[in-house]
This record gives structure tokens, sequence and C-alpha cells, in this order.
């Protein structure tokens, strides 16, 4: 087989074989592929597309090309959820301890933040001496003896996406169908998911800017999923404006262990109850998911949840106290209030460009390996639909440089656009796919 | 300028800037863009095509990534002649000296033969002594003194356009309009052609194979040509079945030497009359083409383009008693008659086969820098449209090795079709394109 000859295949727009996927994936992942013969092929698959066959052999060929992680014997079934990525997403934070509470084990493997989106590792270490580098044997010890685990990749799960993710980055073949839907899938095969819950995020401050685009995406992931035998469930949400209040990395943790106080954003605690009730009927906890918002619901009412919380972080060397007492987080130098100048209803949001004013304050990176500030970022004192009279505050920067602040200011109220006319909230969600 | 968003620019069907043209072209020759990127790109505009105004600025950029070769004190007016490619092709060899015999100076910088389809300098080396790489001065010395030139391109023209070829042809990116028209006109333009004419090769020995393709290449390459400056003839010639009838080096030379004595194959000689006369009259030493054509078929005949060629290959070291005594030329060690197993005409000759037959007897390259056997090739003895009686020749291996013998003439008759009914003859030329 040629890889010259597989590039050419696809950028005449014709199916490439299980053989040629596998020859592709394996030869990138062992580096005898180079990596100009891959990003040819990649933007051809870009602009020609891929059948549900071939994403389907191009997601198990990735998923296969390093270790498939088995979690049987720490738990019986195992429920993940992936979130496609967006600002102020804070869910595992609060899902995760909720729903472990309700006698389904949560192992999650997360990621770090790029470019305007957020990563879980990067809050979750704004708590002093917290850590994500466990093994596989302490990755397991601890979903079996507290049920919840949060952790980086330690394992080489699906060393083929992780290079290609790379490539992609580089060679402007990121927004495209197939390559996401693989990328994101052979993950959490290769993980040892059994069942997955994917938050789709569409809108402004997600990769899908429509919801149709969106639900092509979901729908792709959905049959995909159900092809390699797992229970797949997909929501469709709202990312026109930042999920909760808080953007930035201590200010997000903060906000989730308010939540977990039964004292966090609606919006947000909603968004939770949705995501975590799909997790528990996958799981077999609820009947449906209706059954299971309630019992995650109960969790949170009942400190079940928050106290769950509060063992994964000991049990991975976090200092509790921030936990207790979330007034310790170190604070930013500078917190400043904008006010808005007029009066008005929030009609329009560029959450992107929320989430890229904190990259440029320091709490996110714009390329792998950039240090993370985690006490910067923003609150948002406002949601799209809701009014606001002139000089209330809008919004709160928390900076450690002046000059950063400033331009973070200019930058989130260049972001945000008013209406005297009255203008409807914003759904939480816009569909559901199975 | 971040070349990731001159990439995305081009996969979503924008057109490039000029700016963003050079930045690439500048940047991949000096290694600063990697080749991935620089692949991801090709893929995307061979995908999404270039505008004329954006074939023009990649093709400048091209030029202008080396050395602008100015002939000027060599030869006034410097009138170029380039073949797209294809199989038996040695009009350099006949029309340079005839042209240059007729008063318009030849200096021609050649390459080598890659896959089914031969090269100029391979052929020349045939001839033991014959030197290819002259200095720009020695280039230039030779012009004045002999009007004749065939060598290698010694100084680094268009370098970008060297490196871009190489990436081109392992990742499926050499079908390309935009990137053939660039990759032909920035080299001549480079090397200081005020006038060109281009043989546009179009059947199954040619990259087009369909006289469709070939003409939007070739009134691309006409457009881009008059765009900055240069008068400039396109020829559609056939190329379903080899040119003449020796394939492979020495064959070749030897079919040359024939025909400069006015005992060359028909076809050949009338194909060198024809691009002979345009160049003659781009050149100004004829008032057409039909007037340059007598005067190619007179230089021929009296023997004048004989005795310049005679010249050049001293000139440049040759051992010009191979000339003289063509049976000097060292035979293959096999030379074996093929005869027709059944009567008929010649219908069908798949010709991309034929060369690479004589690939496979060593007399080619399937990568750059393999060797090459001069002394190996094939004799094909019929052209379509003739009869053939079972039994008679159809055509000669020339070869060095019993199995590679065996395998080329399975290989070329498999590449012969017959047929009971009458076929028409083929066409030498198509269309003229100005």
């Amino acid at each position: 087989m040629r890889m010259v000859e597989i590039i050419e295949k696809k950028r005449d727009g014709k199916a490439l074989s299980t053989e040629e996927i596998d020859y592709f994936v394996q030869g990138y992942a062992d580096g005898n592929i180079p990596d100009y013969q891959a990003s040819s092929l990649l933007m051809a698959i870009m602009l020609r597309g891929m059948s549900d066959r071939e994403i389907r052999d191009l997601t198990l060929a990735m998923a296969h090309s390093g270790e498939m992680l088995d979690l049987k014997d720490a738990a019986p079934f195992v429920v993940d959820k992936h979130s496609t990525g967006g600002v102020g997403d804070k869910v595992s934070l609060v899902i995760g301890p909720a729903v472990a509470a309700c006698g389904l084990p949560v192992g999650k493997m997360s990621g770090r933040g790029l470019g305007f989106s957020g990563g879980t590792l990067d809050k979750l270490e704004s708590i002093p001496g917290f850590h994500c580098d466990l093994s596989v044997a302490e990755f397991k010890q601890q979903l079996r003896e507290i049920g919840f685990v949060l952790a980086g990749q330690s394992v080489n799960l699906a060393p083929a996406d992780g290079k290609l993710y790379a490539l992609r980055d580089v060679t402007g073949t990121v927004p495209s169908l197939p390559l996401i839907v693989s990328s994101v899938m052979s993950k959490k095969i290769a993980a040892g998911a059994d069942a997955i819950v994917l938050d789709v995020k569409t809108g402004s401050g997600a990769f899908m800017k429509t919801v149709e685009d969106a639900e092509r995406l979901a729908e792709s992931m959905v049959r995909i999923g159900n092809e390699v035998g797992r229970k797949v469930v997909a929501l469709l949400s709202d990312m026109n404006q930042p999920l909760g209040w808080a953007v930035g990395n201590s200010l997000e943790v903060r906000e989730a262990i308010d939540t977990l106080h039964g004292a966090g954003p609606q919006d947000f605690l909603e968004h939770c109850l949705v995501v975590g009730g799909e997790m528990l009927a996958l799981g077999g906890q609820a009947q449906d998911a209706v059954q299971g918002r309630a019992l995650v619901e109960q969790a949170i009412e009942s400190g079940a949840a928050w106290q769950k919380f509060r063992q994964m972080v000991i049990a991975q060397g976090g200092d509790v106290r921030y936990l207790d007492e979330p007034q310790r987080f170190p604070a930013a130098g500078i917190v400043r209030v904008s006010t808005a100048s007029v009066s008005g209803y929030l009609a329009r949001v560029k959450t992107d460009e929320i989430g890229m004013a904190t990259v440029g304050l320091g709490g996110g990176r714009l390329q792998k390996g950039d240090p993370v500030d985690h006490a910067v970022g923003l609150m948002l004192h406002l949601k799209v639909g809701e009014w606001i009279t002139a000089g209330e505050p809008l919004f709160t920067v928390h900076a450690n440089d002046e000059a950063r602040c400033a331009e973070a200011e200019r930058r989130v109220l260049a972001a945000l656009t008013f209406s005297e006319a009255p203008v409807e909230a914003l759904p939480l969600f816009y569909k559901r796919v199975i």
C-alpha cells in the first residue's frame, strides 16, 4: 500500500477502505508516514468528507492505536460525559460528584484549555496541591474506593488522535466533521466507556456555530457510537453566552463549589441536572432522564455531591481547606467592575471573544504548554434577554496586570450587544439526539 | 501573517492576496514554513482552485524565489520551448539545432526523466563524454559562440518550484492546473525567456488525459504568460502513442540523428517542423509559423541543423564519433523482436504503459536520483490506424536482463489493442492556443 495513492483516492472523492484507513492511522502513529502526507490527506478529508463507514473505521483505528483501558475490575459499567468545549463550562465539577454520589462511578480523563475554550484540569489545579497525573492503578483504585476520579490522560490513549490533533491545529483542518467525530469517539472508546453523554455546544462560543452543524455532528457521533456498541445520548446545548457567571479557573471552581452548596447560577445548575440525569439513565441508576434529573438534584440538596467532591479532591492531594473556605483562593491583584454606560436588554454575546479576553488576561492558552494564571478571569453579571440600567454592574475583570485588565475590559465590552427592544432569553438546550 | 490562516482561507474557497502568496512561497523556499503546512495548502489549492490573478501571483513569486537569468548579453531575444512531458519525445534534439541554424539562438535548460516521461538530459548523456552541468558563464559563452546549448539547471532557478514540485510528487497534488501552470511558467520566466512555445501533450501518455483538460491548461499558461509580458503560443499535441518509433535514451538519440539526416519517422519530423516553425515566428526569423516551418525543413535538408547539433555536442564534451557512426552506441545485450499473433489494425496504445515498460527495463526512473541504463528501450513498429499481418514485427525490446525483457514484452503487448475494423490514424496536433 502506498500513502500517496491513499491521498489521491480521497482527493478524487472516493471512499477509503478499512485497510487503507488502518494503514494510514497506524503508519502515522508509528512515525512511518510523514506529517506532510498526513496533512495533505487531512485537507482532502476536510474538503471531500467521509462516509459513516469510513468515520467508524477511522474512529476504531485511532482508538486501537494505543492502549485500550479496561475499567471493568473497578466499575461494572462506565458512563462517560464529553463536552465539545465552551466558555465557562465547569459542568464536570458538579455532575461528576453528583452522579457518583448517586451510585454511578465516574472516572473521567479530562483535558486542558486551548484557545477560547477552557479545560477541566486547569480549573482543578487552582486548588493548591491538587494533581491530575494518576497511574492507571491509582485511577482504578480511586474509582473503586471513592467512585469519582477527574484525572489527566495518564496512559497512552489513542496516541494517533493526539498526534493528528496537533497536526490539525496547524494545518487548517480542525473544523471537519469526520475528524472531530473520530477524535472525540476514539478517546472515549479507548478510555473504556460503555455509554457516553455528549454535550454538543453550539453558538458563538462553540466550534459549531449553528444548531444545524452541531446537529449533524451529534447525529454522526451517536451513529458511530451505536455502531461500535456504545450507548450514546447527545444534547445540543447553547453556547451563545458563557455557562454560569464565572469564566476563569479558580473563579469557576468557586462557582462549582457554590453550586454544590445549592447557591450557584440557575442556568448552570439546570444544565448540570439535565446532563447528569442522562448519565444516570444510561447507567441504569434511573429509569429515565427525568428521574435521573431528580436524583442529581437530591444528591446536591442532601450534600452528598459536595461530600463526594471533597473526597475526590482529598484523594488527589488537594488542600481541602480551600474548598471549605473558598475565600482562601488567592484573589487577582486587580478586581474591577465595569458598569453599563447605557440602559438596554443584553441582545448578543460574542462568547469566543469572552473566552479570548480571559486568555488575554493569562487565564488560558494560545499554544499547548503555555502557563496559566489561575486567579484571573471574568464575572459576567447579565444573561441575554435581561435588562440592565445604565450605571449598574455589567461585568467584573479579575486581572494581575493593569494593561491586560484594560484590554480585557475593552474586549468584553466590544463582545456585548444591547437592544432597546426586549430580547428573548436563550434556551439551555436545543435538542436531544439519540 | 499566519500560515494557518492562509490555509484556512483557501480551504474555505477564498482568493489569497498577492501578499499572502508571496509570504507562502518565500517562507517555504526559506524553510520557515514546514512541509506539513505547505502540503495542506497545496491540497486546498488542488481542490478549491485559483483565480488567474492568484496563478499569476504564484508564478511570479516562484520565479523570483531564486536567481533571474538574464541572457540579453548572449542572445538579443530568447525563445524557449517547453513540453509538458511524454513518451518518445526527443523534439528538443532536432528543433534545437534546426532553429539555431536558422539564426535564433536556443539556450535551453532541460530536465531528467521521471515516471513514464523521459528527459532530454538523460538522452543526451547516452553520448559518451557529454556533460550538462554548465556554469552560467559557460552557458552564455556557448550561446554566444554556437547559438545552441542544451544544459541542466546550473543556477538556482525558481528554487521554490523545485521544492514544491518534490512535495507535490509525494502528497497527491501533482495534477492541479494552478500548480502545473505556475511550475512551468515560473521556470521559463526565471530562465530569461522572452517568448515561449508550449508543447502541451494530451492522451494516454501525457499528464493531461483529455484534449479539454490540455486545452484549459494551455489557455491558462498562455494567459499567465501574456499577463507577465511574454509572447506565448501553445500547441495541443497528441500523446496517445509514442512520438516516432524509439523509446529509450540512446535509441532516441539515434532516431534524432536519423531525423537530422532526413531519415527519421514521418510523424516525429512533422512534429518538429511545426513546433520549430512557431519558435522562428515568435523570434522574428519568420513572418509566420508556416514560413518558419519551411525554414526549419530547409535547415534540416541542407545539413545546417546537423552541423549545429555536432557543434553543440563537441562544445559540451561529447564524443562526436558516436554521432558520426551511431553504430558505436553500445547495444543492449538482448534485442528481441515481438511479432503480431493476430492480424488487425492498431486501435489504441496505453502510452504511459509503454513509458513504464521502458522504466522497467532500467531506461527511466521511478524516483529522483535512480541510475539510468542508456542502452535499453523499445522500438514500436506500428502507428495507430496501421494494419499488421500476423507474424510481422510489432515491436522490439532492447534489454540487458532476460527477466526484465520478458516483463517488458508482456507489458507492451498488454498496452496495445487491435481491431478488425479500420481505425483512423491519430492527428499530430489538436489545436493551437494563442
